[in-house]
């Protein structure tokens, strides 16, 4: 509905006087209604310079007497002055994400289950598999679905094609749904905090493969995932969203795989929705989340 | 340290625009640095004439160029053009928590441990039991304890005793540490939102006496813990803090009670927290709670 | 595989001096490998007269010298002795389960991708709703699906006629996927133990109707789940698993419904899995579960 | 009282058919009552030439027609059949606990309070410490205190100081109640089994020093607590227990640990009950728990 369309502000910039006001007073004096506004300063434990300021906010669009073009082009000179990186975005422009997917079904049932009854208001252009256990389902609901085998020999040529679909489909966020293929350097530099991963650890254990055999073998007492964004150092991005679930000496590897399912698929459904209203800002290798 | 002194102004008033640009704005003008700030609107569920709006900022006290009573000069048209309920309080000034007891001492060695180590960076003037079990414990760490007997033919008395112990000390908060006794209607009256409870079940679950007998009957798989505010309606206060914790049908009564225990102290230790650092804002008979 | 086949033995009995004895020493007698064994003594808290005893024992079928058939007319003399209610059943047959479901699609599309992965190994014959929403989504997957339609006109007739349909696949067991539609107390009755609801908030708080909106009117900070057998006391029958997620002031209704969704299907699955490995004993109104 | 007197017996074994009955066996032929038992075969994840059998049992001592020594006679050359490493202990005597600590109180006070409740019904001899601090708060509980300083320059005899006193009063187990130095290899190797500590993250992430500075500069969501038995390997001995409680980009190092506190002690207290209650058993570098 029109009453609830919102545009979603947010931005960082260098801790000052006077920022909150500078912001919320530009958006008063056009009557604007802000519906929710979150706010962070981020000193770095001590460590930086000076400290950091997060900020996110949303208004209500027709409280506004302009859009968007406009608001950007009015709040630039703001931005500019307090040194900002910023961006607005409108509720009503759906994201559109590209779903990559190997053999595990549980992560892409969760999140096409989602996708149909609208709690995951996005589009989904289409999903890419390195196998084609999925074609049917998939396009069962109406998605095109594309085969991509990656095999040593073929890695440069598989990966350029996936790259040329998901920016023929204009793409604006790549989610590895347990795709088990690493992602080429270039491809995580090109596309910054845009590629949202699930590892199925509670990082930063057992990072790399088979991290269910490494938590069996070290005898943990719970067992955790990790959503986080991709860079080309492996299961070392900034994370977004984590969990964990008990297990006990009675569960074999077999019962870890099963009792991870469940974290795994929730907290790359609740770190995908954060990321996708913007609530998710990177500050060098981690995350400010306004929840 | 004075460099870390700050402000703390809490307020709520009917939701319009504008209302951070005036608060905000009004802080930026007199210089003052913002070092947390939180803000939420509330529609009751949409079942209410209008939202209410909420908010809490901290302000570095040496940033701005007057003290607290010309804070409160100075911002008052404001607070009665916004139409606001709010307060501010100084960082400098400790709260004065006067702590109830029975005979369980989960709760009161907590809180003790956490006054002695200045986590909880509080008073302790006195603390009042209706039995003298822990009067060795207490004065051993420096705090008075009064031993008031409570009994069916004292009570107007014995609370009358207690009311005046609280004034005497000046009290601002009143804990009960699982005190084994209900609060009379009038002081629950007296003091809204100052007296804080903690009840060993997760409400509106097991109201009243043995909840964990009732627990144990309805054969529950969790038991859980509420931090609330006292009012005259028993265990019906606005919540500020639940947990819960595991449990199967191995457990006892006798367990219940154990692991309840842990819940209780950790929930009404952060509900307190809360409290103390101005986070909880009362609306009807919930709780904003800023974390 | 053969070599995995099993069989779960499970009982309760009047507890006395001798029970693991008797019934290991019996399979011990047959060269029966034991895989995993759970036993619990339950006093009823001390209200009742004796304690009762609860086993579950998975033995290799292929230890034993015998089939299923043989074990039950040995084991009977000694089951006979002990006063024991018991049951034996072989992993090698799957449990067939039938599905209700109403508009909501978590819980299905959940329990399918369980089933298609062959995580949860069982048979779904068919799945029964009042609406027509899931019949593609259902009987894309190969599993017929039959719209049986529910209104105040029509109300024993459409329960005879589900009743039927259970019957003819030969259902074990039935689970209310989000099925919004009050199950008759006769079927109840007929198939104690057989039919498993998922029920949106933390029992015994929130029963009956929009459970959310009472969390929400009450201000809870945490929202739950509860798998439970359905008996005809509405949202009142023995409790198999509960879970609960941390909400706070700023969740409306329709994100506690967003949240409980995840809480839901988990809990969901949780408790369906003890109760089709058998490792859920009633017990008056509680349930014993082996995990 | 008497009546609720038992013993635990613990052991484990090469598996084979029959362990449950010729233990069970034992037991019955003797008129004891089993209170509970717990069975648990474990494979090593198939890694391991065959699986290894653990059990414990609760008999009550006044079922049987002998005491303790009587029972250990009869029992060993079952236990020498069966090629087991077994204990058995007797609840009327109670474990010895000695408790090191350094500076920080939360550990300390937490199990003094379980100690003085009797919640934990153990003897605590004595408690040693680096500093003084805690001094008059462990005389003021009637337990002796010993401050033995320890430096670069006289640690040899600062630990051998520490182990005679431990030897002295012949200490069970040794708690490391976040005492903040490390313990000698000679020592460690010597109390297998009986050294535990508590560990400020979730092991096996940010083993070591600060870790709770790691775990910000990392930037993850949760941060735990890990109780486990001491090895020369630092903070890589077998796990008895681990819990996580949640954070945000908001919360500072100092807030970490705050947070930290409440795991910690929660932790500790639950690993150490498992611990004296003989609920743990040691599996190369892995425990097997029975709760």
């Amino acid at each position: 509905m029109y009453s609830q369309r919102f545009y979603t502000l947010t931005a960082s910039c260098p801790d000052r006087v006077g920022i909150i006001a500078r912001v919320a007073g530009f958006i008063a004096e056009h009557h604007g209604w802000i519906l929710e506004s979150s706010y962070h300063s981020d000193d770095g434990g001590g460590d930086a310079d000076g400290s950091r300021y997060f900020m996110r906010l949303e208004v209500k669009a027709d409280s506004l007497p302009f859009h968007l073009a406009e608001f950007r082009e009015r709040f630039r000179p703001i931005a500019e002055e307090l040194e900002m990186d910023w961006k607005i975005s409108d509720s009503a422009v759906k994201k559109r994400v590209v779903i990559f997917v190997s053999k595990q079904e549980h992560c892409l049932y969760d999140l096409l289950a989602r996708w149909q009854s609208k709690e995951l208001d996005i589009e989904i252009p289409c999903v890419i598999s390195n196998h084609d256990t999925f074609k049917g389902f998939v396009e069962w609901h109406g998605i095109p679905f594309h085969h991509v085998p990656v095999n040593p020999d073929n890695k440069a040529a598989a990966y350029a094609e996936m790259r040329r679909l998901f920016e023929e489909v204009r793409g604006d966020t790549l989610v590895l749904a347990r795709y088990m293929q690493i992602i080429p350097p270039d491809i995580c530099a090109d596309y910054p905090g845009r590629i949202i991963n699930i590892h199925h650890s509670f990082l930063p254990s057992f990072v790399g493969a088979k991290p269910y055999h490494q938590a069996y073998q070290r005898g943990v007492k719970l067992i955790g995932a990790t959503c986080h964004y991709v860079t080309s150092a492996l299961d070392q991005g900034p994370i977004i969203e984590q969990d964990v679930i008990r297990i006990d000496h009675s569960d074999s590897v077999d019962d870890m795989v099963r009792y991870g399912k469940d974290i795994e698929k929730a907290v790359l459904a609740r770190g995908l929705r954060y990321h996708l209203e913007d609530r998710v800002l990177v500050h060098g290798n981690k995350t400010v989340v306004f929840r």
